[in-house]
């Protein structure tokens, strides 16, 4: 596979931008809510987070549901509140694309296009990512094995896009008292294995929002490139996985947190 | 949900052709090989099915395969074989489509559009097949439990295709013995709550050829629609799968079991 | 491992009484309630069953239960409400013991020892099951793979008590619309490795009175040994279980169409 | 419940010697090989452990092993050297019970009592150590739901023993590239139901030694009351789980960042 790891140092750094370069050295905070919903709940989020030194923003507009009666997000016209994050406070954008059909249009407006766990399977997707110029976060798809999900990951590599980023996001067990469960075993053997940065996805495995601080900080000490948060400027609001996301209070005093155990790590957070 | 079942003898029927009537009195076997590898491994395996009796022909052409290394599937010349068959053998064809982009020509060539397991949550397919006029298949993810199943395939009734046909291959669980854990307990519970029909694939649960008739011959006392069994001319050589494919004379003394289970369950094999 | 199979008709049969020969050509249907829970309650679902021609009875006196608070079992008293059985009805009696504390009170009553699946891995019970010279029906932890199943198991046979038989209840799974999921995969691929006999159990697998009719088809057309399952004489007043047993009636006509499908797979009903 | 937290600040805390108060301002770091083989390997490690400030020392005596043919444990000669232990080096002495057959030896030469998580629905055992006045470390069974866990921990308060110990050590999921599936979202949910103390097993869920400090990392940063860990003094010639045992040069590095990390958890390692 082109992702193996030569040696224990081999590893692929990706340059997202002056401020934010994936690496060892470095712990990205990446934040913002599940969803946009409006240009005023962007702008909002976005201007806080800003504050706090966040320098990658994340909202999805084309939100793949399992309920069809649900909200299915807001599609061109979000993308384009989050340009608007880009031009007016300078942050990177990742946004989901959530199967070909919207690949491009999101692939236009974003610098980090992410592909949802729910289409990690989706070889149409992957081939187009393979070549995309844009780098690429992954999401380990719920049930999918270490194995299935490097072999799937190598659609991309294999089409021509190195800039690929893994990430963990909870894998469905037994157990049902959180959402899904966070697979720091597997993920700690994948990590061996490949030389691609990992960005880990607390919100998304545990699915409470009380809880998600004590397993990012978990997150942070275990030595990974950074983390992936759902934030909301007023969560009881939210149209989309209203339980998991942080209040920006809340946020901010993890961040405190997470700086200084990434610092234990030798890394910086950016 | 529109699939809700109204009452204990709420049923909906679906009509494939004057010999094949999906209906609580029959009992469909499907059968084919995984993927279609040429026109001669596919006339010869449709050849000896109809002999047999078959009515349902099953063939892959575009392969969702996890390795990128591996087979990728015929195409539309696969498609256009499997058109041959209908016209020379008179059989009903079913196939793969894997995403959105060859949603069209799946449906061009097939009598049903079948939605595997790794596509279970593209919500573009599902919407494509809601406005489509053929019956879909849509199997359930390897990992998505009864609910999700449920409320993925609302997505395709909601959007105006009432003519979905359930089927359950396999779940993934610890146990990694077999390639796959047939789950009859959930898929019990899911016939109690909708009125769609229910087909099993036991090939693609439990993965092991020789194992595959035991499996069959519990799916049809287990008082299913019918069965879509993986059977190949030369398993050996097949380019996919090649492990769980029966031999013809493997299934021909199967499908003489599957007739006398169906009967004692009051149904017609066809 | 002692119980490898050797050959294709490896085979080890197991005498229970001259009625009952657990064998490739019998079906040894065996049941009762999952408590012993009065004498009255006992002695009258017994009279009923073997008035069906049902040879074998189950009810548990030592019942290991999750809740502390729960009713835990009517012990000495209930074996010998289970030996009147047996004096009167000429049935044999099968008991689960809980651990090893009550081992030798259920190995004096009882002409099988059932070891439940949640003391699969008590290793002094397992020895001492050993010693024995009582058949030893050993059911499957749920959540053992069939390697570690096999390997538990085999301390039994090693201390020198070959008369064991395998029991699959269902597994536990990400899927919660059911009790546990029965695992007829891995069931079968344990069946090629070793050659000792197996029965089903549907009831607490599914865990649902109403599917363990369709899953006990299921089970029976899958060609084990035969199945156990819980009946009642008043299955809404049950102190244990009451979810899962047949009532009487049910339990008859379950049994008129496991004998039609046993006799497809040329095994006659005891 | 008995454990059910009251509020918020509601906690149990467990006094085991002057040095060691198991609190939410302490962190308790267990450590010691996986069973006691030798007394020249206890001793060894022991006087090691001593010299890093180590304070509970752990190591097992009844092996309660998958395979009938490997080594199963040095039972009462091995407790004596644990004794020793506890008078030479002044360590308190925490080691398994097996089932109910060897608890009172247990029971006599050990400071905390462990029931492991193969035992963890082992009544004889849990009532008994319910009747100690000894601790109970009473581990997660690796197939247990948080829900199931806590009723079963229930028979240990119900019978009089206050002093429970929880410990998560992994749970068995689809994921085999690692042991077992560490689940700390489960375990955030149960910490916040229950008073009870948390102590997390990196090594049996990872299962991998060179990946343990990682995860013992994010178990510290996770804010539990201390973490249980497997050293060995030569883990190449372990008799039990050689491949998980941390060497102690390697436990010596990994126990600075745990103090480091504790700390800004506001808490103080003993």
């Amino acid at each position: 596979m082109l992702s193996e790891k030569k040696d224990e140092n081999d590893f692929h750094e990706i340059h997202i931008s002056d401020a934010v370069n994936i690496s060892k050295k470095s712990f990205v905070m990446m934040a913002g809510p599940c969803a946009a919903e409006s240009r005023d709940q962007v702008m909002r989020t976005a201007e806080e987070l800003v504050k706090l030194g966040i320098k990658v923003f994340r909202a999805g507009c084309f939100k793949p549901r399992t309920d069809p009666y649900a909200f299915q997000g807001s599609g061109e016209e979000g993308l384009k509140w989050l340009a608007e994050v880009r031009d007016q406070f300078g942050m990177k954008i990742i946004s989901e694309v959530s199967n070909f059909t919207n690949f491009k249009i999101v692939e236009q407006y974003t610098d980090i296009i992410q592909i949802g766990a729910k289409s990690m399977y989706d070889h149409s997707l992957l081939i187009g990512s393979g070549k995309s110029a844009k780098p690429i976060l992954i999401k380990r798809g719920f049930s999918a094995t270490i194995d299935e999900y490097l072999r799937m990951t190598e659609y991309i590599l294999v089409n021509g896009n190195g800039n690929v980023i893994l990430c963990e996001r909870g894998i469905r067990t037994f157990e049902t008292a959180s959402r899904f469960t966070l697979d720091l075993c597997g993920t700690a053997v994948m990590q061996d294995r490949v030389n691609l940065p990992l960005i880990l996805d607390p919100s998304h495995a545990v699915g409470i929002s009380r809880f998600v601080p004590k397993l990012a900080l978990a997150c942070a000490a275990f030595d990974c490139e950074g983390l992936i948060i759902e934030v909301h400027c007023n969560p009881s609001e939210a149209l989309c996985d209203k339980n998991q996301a942080l209040t920006l209070q809340q946020y901010k005093s993890l961040y405190a947190k997470v700086k200084e155990i990434a610092e234990i790590n030798g890394r910086t957070v950016v």
